[in-house]
């Protein structure tokens, strides 16, 4: 028996956003597994940030996509066929499937999702790889402490929803940075202390006026102008994380960098980037901490879903760029 | 009695380089030391890169210099009158005394100089602020471990030379970045493995050819492109020590940021700045290390001594920032 798949390939690198000479949809067959190999029905597609630099050809933390290849791309599904000691049919896993309707993959490479604890859509959220940057950023990069003041842009998304979140569950007082009333509203709903409207102007006089006594943590997912307001507005100490810089990400040059870098030494302040798979080995510390205040109820995760199938991907990932999402960005594929 | 004392105020705060416009020259009596107090004759003046910053009216590290306030300058003197218990006329001292030919200070805040461990304007170089950034920002802020690979800009500098022969003795791969083919030449006779021209152009290829396993610790005094070709050219987990930014302090706008400081993300790499002052606690240990190094000839200590008196005050400052000096810039005021 084979599987039918539909699924998207790198076809040209893009300048800029990507558009359509960037992908090639097309269907092919997905035969049995062979040993140790699982067959995965993908259910639902991750919307991730990181995937624009993926399709550039530099050096990076990861290999870029080649040309020819499928998109990389998170995904959690279920598993229809096996030949794996530990896997069965039915089980419901997450993994890098690719952006396809059906995954030939290592039974090593796939995680069984506990469905009891959180739906498979929070497995690949608040559970998944933006709650693992979220938790490790925060914790270890940041060094958040008990009434520190954290300051996080892209707060409705999903890293900044977790920072959040995560962070007032530390003891902290905390500051969301987001675009738009709506997405402020919800960065309120999830216990920011204060929730900012970078779209409102005045960013710089904004952060100031939430945080007084300057910045502690502030966790960067943004760069551009946001960051720059965040350098002016440090503690002394603070730790600036470096985790994204979505601002950037389609510029057809290199963007500038942060103009008021020399905060940094005015404010003896550090600026440290990380990659969250190095945490690998330490992801059910976070996955237990995160887990625990989804049960007790002093986390909502949130998940924005797409439809229209795999044939959607190109439209859904420019639609992460414009900020379309509240919480994590997932398309539908099947199931 | 009273000293004749020639000194040099801020009458105009600069945009850009400062010129005529930016001093006035005058001379003022000193009167005898009240209690406490003692006069010091300042034969030596310190000609510091962040003289720049002091004078733009900003919120830094430490206030600026106010419109008609003698220009702060750290120096060296003897002290030719005192009203204080333990310091006695005749006594080699060193201290902030502010760009004149007498200073009246309180005897607290005079540092009475060991000249047989060396003479006075190494006390204001390897000795003095210089010397103690290098050794703080090496090893509390670079944490340089043995076989790192330790790169410095402006090595040539007073700050830069005395990195590169510290972290030599810690036992690391030590490259230095200066102009000229007589900085260079200086650099390599201080130890350096690799000395680098940055006029010669080609900068990062020429950093990546002496660090083919990329960059530990670099020890940024300039800021700049020479920042971003650092950047470019990080090892996993490296350390950025923010010292200073030259190439930028007489920018008439705040001058770009790093374009590539999304390079410590790839790198897991950390960029953090500081300030000397900080560590004024701890100045023994790092005055007994490096004077170590001096007695048993592992460092060689280097000043440029210019001459011309407080008149030529504006003249050697300028000539800072066209990096006139091989090792510490000093202005022979008396003495």
């Amino acid at each position: 028996m084979s599987w039918s798949s539909t699924q998207v390939t790198l076809a040209a690198r893009p300048t800029g956003y990507p558009d359509e000479s960037t992908w090639e949809v097309a269907t092919t067959e997905v035969p049995e597994p062979g040993p140790g190999q699982v067959v995965v029905r993908v259910d639902l597609l991750s919307l991730d940030p990181a995937m624009r630099g993926w399709l550039n050809d530099v050096r990076s933390y990861v290999p870029p996509v080649g040309i020819g290849e499928v998109m990389r791309a998170f995904g959690s599904g279920e598993v229809v066929a096996s030949a794996h000691d530990e896997i069965a049919v039915g089980d419901v896993v997450s993994g890098v499937f690719g952006v396809r309707e059906h995954a030939l993959v290592d039974g090593a490479e796939v995680t069984r999702l506990d469905t009891d604890l959180a739906p498979p859509s929070t497995w690949l959220g608040a559970l998944g790889m933006p709650g693992m940057t979220a938790y490790f950023g925060l914790e270890d990069v940041g060094r958040a402490q008990p009434g520190d003041t954290v300051l996080v842009s892209a707060a409705a998304g999903a890293v900044g929803s977790t920072v959040v979140q995560l962070a007032k569950a530390r003891g902290c007082r905390v500051i969301g940075i987001a675009g738009g009333p709506e997405k402020v509203a919800w960065v309120e709903e999830t216990g920011a202390d204060v929730a900012i409207d970078y779209k409102a102007g005045g960013l710089l006089k904004q952060i100031r006026a939430a945080a007084p006594d300057g910045v502690d943590v502030y966790f960067d997912n943004v760069g551009g102008e946001v960051l720059d307001a965040a350098l002016a507005s440090l503690a002394r100490g603070a730790r600036v994380v470096l985790c994204g810089a979505i601002s950037g990400y389609n510029d057809e040059t290199l963007p500038d960098g942060p103009r008021r870098y020399m905060s940094l030494l005015v404010f003896r302040a550090s600026m440290t980037g990380f990659v969250v798979f190095d945490y690998e080995d330490r992801y059910p510390e976070a996955v237990a901490a995160i887990g625990e205040l989804i049960t007790s109820g002093r986390m909502q995760p949130r998940e924005t879903v797409l439809t229209g199938g795999i044939e959607a991907f190109p439209e859904a990932l420019l639609g992460l760029y414009r900020g379309v999402n509240t919480g994590k960005l997932l398309l539908q594929v099947s199931g």
